[in-house]
C-alpha cells in the first residue's frame, strides 16, 4: 500500500467534486483503497508520496488507431473516403506486425505523456498492439479489426478475423496482463465495409463472451447511402441484426450523422458513443450532436481517432473542442462547462466502455492516476482559487502540457514527463527506421 | 553575425517553402542577413550554431490582452457581454499597474515558451505592459486601451486616454526599445464602448503618426444593435468617420458578425483582421467568415485574445481551430491546409499589422526565430518525409509542445524551454501574491 497526497484531488465523480488536501491510497494489486480528504483518512499504512499538484484519474481515449503514428500527416487535406482509399489504405497495405509494434509503442508513450492511460484500439496485427501497450505500461481495450473491403483480404476473410478474436478471448480471457491492462473485444470496422452477416456474427460472438463490440457508425454523410436506402440507417440495421440488444456492450465511434430516431436507438440499447470532434472536424465529416446525445442519456467518451487523421493524440484538445463546438452549435457559452468537458475525457469514456473501474477515483477502481504540475503558468494564480476557476485553468489552459507523472495499475510509468520503462528517443528511431518504405510507394 | 543551420528551415514565405539543409544568418543588429540553402550561402562570417530541428519565424499573435493571466478561468462559462459586465470588468476595477506588470510577465513568458514572439496588446497601464515585454525579451505592438464604458472613468476620460497615447508616441516614437521590440499604437476598445467622436479622433491621431489602430469589430451578435440601426454596421460607421481610409493602418479584432458589404469595406481599406477562433467559440460569439475574408484578399492573422476568455495563450491551437472550423463550415477537408494555417499564425499576422519585418524569414527582417525540436513524437517518422507531411506533423501534431529555443531580435530568450532572462517560477509566485484580492470581492 502506498499513499499519495495532494493539495487537490479530482476524483472525477458525477459532480466533479474538487477535494482540497486529500489522499489517494493504492493497494498492492494496483487498485484504489481510499480516496478522500486527509482529515478522515485511515491511518497511513505505508510510504507516503506528497505531490504538489493536482491528482486525477488517467484519461480514457475511447476511439483510436494509435499504431498509425508512422503514417501521421499523410494526405491530411483530403475528405474521409478519398483519404482512406487513396492514401491510407494503400500505405497500410505495406504495414506488417513489426511496424504496428513500433508505431503503437510511440503512440502509447505519447498518450501516457499526455495523461491518457487507457485507449480503445481498433487495428490489425493486434498481438503487436498488445505487446507495445504492455511494454509502454499503459492500458488498452484492444478490439482487433474485422473488415471485408477491397485490398484487405491479404489479412484473411472476415470469418477468419472474427474467429481469431474469439479464439484469443477463449484462450486468454476478456481481461489479462499485469494489472489486467488488456481487455479484448471485437472491432468490426463499419457497416459499409462488412456484410450484414459479419456484423450479426460479430455481435453474437461478443455478446456470448461479454466482450465489447467497437464499430464506426455514421462518421460521414456519404458512406452509408446504400444502407440508409435499404435499412433506414446504420443504427437501425444494427438493431435489426441483434448487434444492439439488452446486455450487449457496444461502442459506436464517431456517431456524427444521426437522426433523432438513431439517437433513440442508441439510447434504448445503452450503446456508448466515442465522440471524435477533432477527427470529424479535420476530415470535414460534420459535428456530432453532442448535446442531443447527452440529453438522451447516452454514455459518451472522447476519442482522438488515429494519429493519421487527428494527429496529436492529445485528448485534452478533444475535450476543449467538444466544448467549443457544443457552444457554437447551440449559441450558448454555458453549453458544456470545463467540468463537463473533463468528465467526458475521464468518467464518460469509462461509462461508454461499460467499465466502472476506470476514469474515476473510487475504492476498488484501478489506480490509473495523473499528477498535474502546479508549476504550469495555467496555475500562476495558484491552486487556491475557487473550484470553477481551478477546473477552467486545468481544462482550458493546462491540459497535456502540465502532465507530470502518470501511474497505471499503481505503477509509476511516467516520472517528471519521462517514461520509466522505455527510452522514447529509441522508440522514435525504431519507428523511423521502418516507415520510409510505407509512405514511398 | 551568427549563423544558424538546420536540416529544415521554414521561411514562411508566400508558398510556404520547405528548405532542406539551410542557413539563417543573423547580424549584430538582430536582423536577418541571409536565409537560404547551405549550398549557396555566403562564406560563414562568424560562429555557427547547428540546430537539429526545424527553424522558423516566431508566431505573431495579433489580438491579446495578455496581462489578464491573473484573471484566467474567471467566469469561463458565460456569454461575452455577461462575462464582461458581471465578472471581468468588476475584477479589472481592482487591477493596478503592478498587477498588470506581473500578469503580463507571466503571459509573455508563456507565449515565448509556445513560440509566440510578437503580440498585439490592448490593455491599460500600458507602461507596465511595456516593462514586462522588455523584461521577458519578447516583442509587442502595444495599443493602450481607450474606453468610455461605465466604471472605466477611474482611468480618466477617453480624451485623456487618447492624449496620453499621442504624447507617448510623440516622446518615444512609434517604435523603440532594444531591437525596436516595442511598437506603440492606439487601442479604441470598440464602437459600442466609445462615442463616434472618440473613434474619429483616435483614427486621425493614429493616421497622423503612421500608428496602428486596433479595435474590436463585430465580435458578437448583440453588441452593435444601436450602431447597426443608425449606421448599418460598425465597418460602415468606421468608414464614415474616416477611421478607415487609404493609408490608415487598422487592425479589426474578431470580425465575426460581418455582411458581404462589411467584408468589402474591410478589403477596400486594407484593414487587417485578427481572427480569434478560440475565443469566439468559447464565448459562443460565432464563427468568423475566414474563407470569405481570404477570398476578399484581406490580410488575416490569428489572435489568442486574453487568457481570461481563451486561456492557454497557444496560437498553434488557434491555427488548428481556424482550419477545423473552415473545414466544418465549408464541408471541404481541404479548405485550409496545414501550410495555410501555419502562414496565418506567422506571415498573415505580420501582414495584418502592416509589418513586413516579422512573421517571415527574409534578409532585412527581424531575427525572431523558433527552433522546433525533432525529438517530439510528432516527428517520429523523421524530418526527411515529404514536405506536405512535414508541415502536417508540425501544425497538427507538434505545435507549442515541440518549441525548444526562441530568439527575439537575434537574442536567445528561450533555451531548451527555459527563459534565459526571467525565473518563471518566481514570476508565477509574484503574480499569485497579487491576485487573491482581484478575484475575491
Amino acid at each position: 500500500m502506498i499513499r499519495l497526497t495532494a493539495p487537490v484531488v479530482l476524483p472525477c465523480d458525477e459532480q466533479c467534486t474538487v477535494l482540497r488536501d486529500a489522499v489517494v491510497d493504492v493497494d498492492g494489486a494496483g487498485r484504489l483503497a481510499y480516496v478522500g480528504l486527509s482529515a478522515g483518512a485511515p491511518a497511513g499504512p505505508g510510504p507516503v508520496l506528497a505531490l504538489p499538484g493536482i491528482l486525477m484519474p488517467g484519461l480514457v481515449n475511447v476511439h483510436a488507431h494509435t499504431a498509425m503514428t508512422g503514417l501521421r500527416g499523410l494526405g491530411g487535406d483530403l475528405p474521409l473516403m478519398r483519404w482512406l482509399t487513396e492514401v491510407i489504405w494503400p500505405a497500410e497495405s505495406r504495414v506488417n506486425a513489426e511496424d504496428v509494434r513500433a508505431g503503437m509503442l510511440v503512440g502509447a508513450l505519447e498518450m501516457l505523456r499526455a495523461g491518457i492511460t487507457t485507449s480503445v484500439e481498433m487495428y490489425f496485427y493486434s498481438e503487436a498492439v498488445v505487446d507495445a501497450v504492455l511494454a509502454a505500461g499503459s492500458r488498452a481495450v484492444v478490439t482487433p479489426g474485422i473488415i471485408a473491403a477491397p485490398g484487405w483480404d491479404r489479412l484473411g476473410s472476415w470469418q477468419q478475423m472474427l474467429a481469431g478474436i474469439s479464439r484469443w478471448i477463449d484462450a486468454d480471457g476478456v481481461r489479462f496482463g499485469p494489472g489486467e491492462r488488456i481487455e479484448l473485444g471485437y472491432g468490426p470496422h463499419a457497416a459499409y465495409t462488412l456484410p450484414a452477416e459479419a456484423l450479426a456474427e460479430a455481435g453474437a460472438a461478443a455478446q456470448q463472451r461479454g466482450a465489447l463490440l467497437h464499430i464506426h457508425v455514421a462518421e460521414s454523410a456519404g458512406e452509408d447511402t446504400a444502407i440508409r436506402e435499404a435499412h433506414g440507417s446504420v443504427p437501425l440495421l444494427l438493431e435489426h441484426l441483434g448487434v444492439l440488444r439488452a446486455g450487449a456492450r457496444v461502442l459506436a465511434a464517431h456517431a456524427v450523422q444521426l437522426s433523432d430516431a438513431d439517437i433513440a436507438v442508441l439510447a434504448r440499447h445503452r450503446v456508448g458513443v466515442a465522440h471524435c470532434p477533432g477527427s470529424n472536424s479535420k476530415l470535414a465529416s460534420g459535428i456530432a450532436r453532442l448535446l442531443d446525445l447527452r440529453a438522451a442519456g447516452i454514455a459518451i467518451g472522447l476519442g482522438t481517432d488515429g494519429p493519421a487523421s487527428h494527429d496529436d493524440l492529445d485528448l485534452w484538445n478533444d475535450a476543449r473542442l467538444a466544448a467549443l463546438l457544443a457552444r457554437l452549435t447551440s449559441g450558448d457559452a454555458a453549453a458544456l462547462t470545463a467540468a463537463q468537458a473533463l468528465l467526458l475525457a475521464t468518467r464518460g469514456g469509462a461509462a461508454a466502455l461499460g467499465r466502472d473501474d476506470l476514469g474515476t477515483l473510487r475504492p476498488g477502481g484501478r489506480a490509473d492516476l495523473v499528477h498535474i504540475s502546479a508549476d504550469d503558468p495555467a496555475f500562476a494564480a495558484g491552486l487556491d482559487v475557487p473550484d470553477g476557476q481551478l477546473l477552467a485553468n486545468l481544462v482550458w489552459a493546462a491540459g497535456a502540457r502540465a502532465v507530470r507523472d502518470v501511474w497505471v495499475a499503481g505503477e509509476r510509468v511516467v516520472d517528471g514527463g519521462t517514461s520509466t520503462r522505455v527510452d522514447a528517443a529509441q522508440a522514435h528511431a525504431a519507428l523511423r527506421a521502418r516507415v520510409t518504405r510505407l509512405t514511398t510507394a
